[in-house]
């Protein structure tokens, strides 16, 4: 198990020289790190060499890795290969090649959170730094296992609930159509094994993302205030995905300007930018990462005793902030990311009984 | 039908502002604008001016919107239960909410492009500039109706010949099954109904694509070596979806760096940068759009005579370019995009006789 970092803000540039520096900076502590970062020409240009889709070795304890997404979806071609040859008793996926396979949106985003997974989990390394797009994507990509989980809970149910999940699971007309062209028993276990399957993975992922000795992002910004703003609004949606925020890192400012109000209680790093090739001033100004993310305010609290749920939402005023009790869960819109809280039995299904915004908090009553 | 225009680079806050001040010239010379961004803060910020998920006038003729996922998602849903209950008997979506649903990697492409497409048959703007993420997902966003196109066609036909496939086309024990099921008749046209109204709308999408007087792309950077490099790349990257480059637009440059090399044939346009409001002298600076997307090179030409087809490939040397001949169709790989060619019949289902890379063309023999 590693330590992922990965780093939110406008600027492309600043945030890949942050990655670097703080790839540098944990290698020289002997951590074994993984650069990682998508198909384009900052990363290369900036360490002054090509990076392949395949981890090589740029300096001692130090690899970087290019995620290609037609590399990535090429290889988990097989892999759906054999799930379909698992599950379809004549697969039709055999007759398709990965090198054919084209990217669609929504790929990237999958295939590299699968790429971190298993690097992750390869105990090859100690630490992953990955160079992402820094923007509300990279929080739908680490969003993914709670979001997946949500759908398959929400329409499992509803499905196997339904006319025709009924039929299915009942008919004995139906169940011998079925395994003459599957090979799962869907009368013992309504899908079990292959949801179960999918749950694990999921619950996996959102277990990382709740810690933050195991997964933080830490803001990039400069002076400039269309950076500061964006920064805010990237911390402020981080929260929405129960990202842990670790803290600010301030680039290219000549003098503090002072953003402590903004970032308020976060750590502000002031780093100065890379010159003529120089990195050690700006390795030397980096935070210590994992401190800072354990004191960093958690993204959500539950507190089953006094039925209130507390949501850290900072950069967002209350009428950015919606509250909604629809469908099964409680449902919080802010920064265009809404998230159904899963409650503990305790709370869960209950009506909300009030809610309040304060101090950066929407706290919840049951 | 209005025209539609993006801009590619590194620098967000570079694009938005190029992407203001053409909706600002456009205005005034009597065109109905359409601006529209996602949600975040960069374009409200250099409006001056909150906008929302619906158009709202912010001067004459001109409008902005801002594409809040969340927002479309649930509006969306309500079609996706018309289509449920349409072609499924007993529907399960009706028991979800719009209001509760999360948005998945992917999901935000593909609203915004259904949004432009909308805004852009609704007849009321003669120009809708996109002021998108500017990078590799904005193109895989503009790819998703040539994407979208191989996987129906790919798979589609797979399915029609699997067992699975003839048995639900030939077996009179699964009709009556499905049709108690579904409202669709699959003896009769064999999934034609849907996958004809999914074509269609596909077919629409790549016709808009492949028409520079429809929809083209502008390359924005500044002098910086890292934002040439990449304007450079995602040049080359849209090629491969098709998507017409009209020319460069170069920001904050004291004096003309000399790109021309970099960027040829394009013409550079050279453009002050915003200082204290004053929008007028970029506004004066910005290209003929119109002009220079129909003059520029086209992504691919065609050359049935010849049994050629020609791809223009700027900012990749042959090395980065691959082709292969796995499945039906001929895939070209550069730039983290694969492009499956689909050929007019007199090329089509035929091996390739030979390749050559000279002049940003590849050059494909039949």
């Amino acid at each position: 198990m590693s330590l992922i970092l990965t780093f939110l803000g406008k600027s492309g540039a600043a945030r890949s020289k942050i990655a670097i520096a703080t790839a540098k900076l944990l290698a020289t502590q002997g951590k074994r790190v993984l650069l990682a970062g998508h198909a384009e020409p900052t990363l290369p240009m900036l360490l002054g060499t090509a990076i392949a889709p395949d981890p090589q070795e740029i300096a001692p304890n130090l690899q970087a890795v290019q995620f290609q997404s037609s590399v990535l979806l090429e290889r988990n071609w097989d892999e759906a290969k054999k799930l379909e040859a698992q599950y379809l008793r004549t697969p039709i996926f055999k007759e398709v090649y990965g090198q054919e396979l084209v990217v669609l949106p929504g790929m990237d985003s999958a295939l590299a959170l699968n790429a971190i997974r298993e690097y992750d989990a390869s105990g090859q390394y100690d630490a992953i730094i990955y160079d992402g797009t820094g923007d509300s994507l990279t929080l739908r990509m680490l969003a993914i296992p709670d979001s997946l989980g949500w759908y398959v809970r929400r329409f499992r149910q509803l499905f196997v609930n339904s006319d025709l999940g009924k039929t299915i699971s009942e008919s004995p007309l139906i169940q011998p159509l079925i395994t003459s062209f599957f090979n799962v028993n869907w009368t013992e276990n309504n899908f079990a094994q292959p949801t179960n399957q999918v749950n694990n993975f999921l619950e996996k992922g959102k277990a990382a993302l709740a810690d933050p000795h195991r997964l933080a992002a830490f803001l990039v910004t400069t002076p400039d205030p269309l950076e500061v703003a964006n920064a805010r609004y990237l911390w402020g949606s981080s929260q929405q995905i129960g990202l842990t925020v670790g803290g600010v890192i301030l680039l290219g400012a000549e003098q503090d300007p002072n953003l402590s109000e903004e970032f308020n209680p976060l750590t502000i790093s002031v780093v100065p930018d890379v010159t003529k090739g120089e990195w050690q001033p700006m390795i030397d100004a980096l935070p210590n990462f994992v401190q800072q993310a354990s004191q960093a305010p958690k993204p959500m609290e539950i507190d089953v005793h006094n039925r209130q749920v507390r949501l850290f939402l900072p950069g967002f005023d209350k009428k950015q902030v919606k509250l909604t009790q629809y469908g099964p869960e409680v449902t919080v819109e802010a920064g265009d990311h809404r998230r159904n809280i899963f409650l503990p039995p305790a709370l869960s299904g209950k009506p909300v009984a009030g809610a309040k915004f304060q101090n950066n908090y929407l706290i919840i009553s049951f």
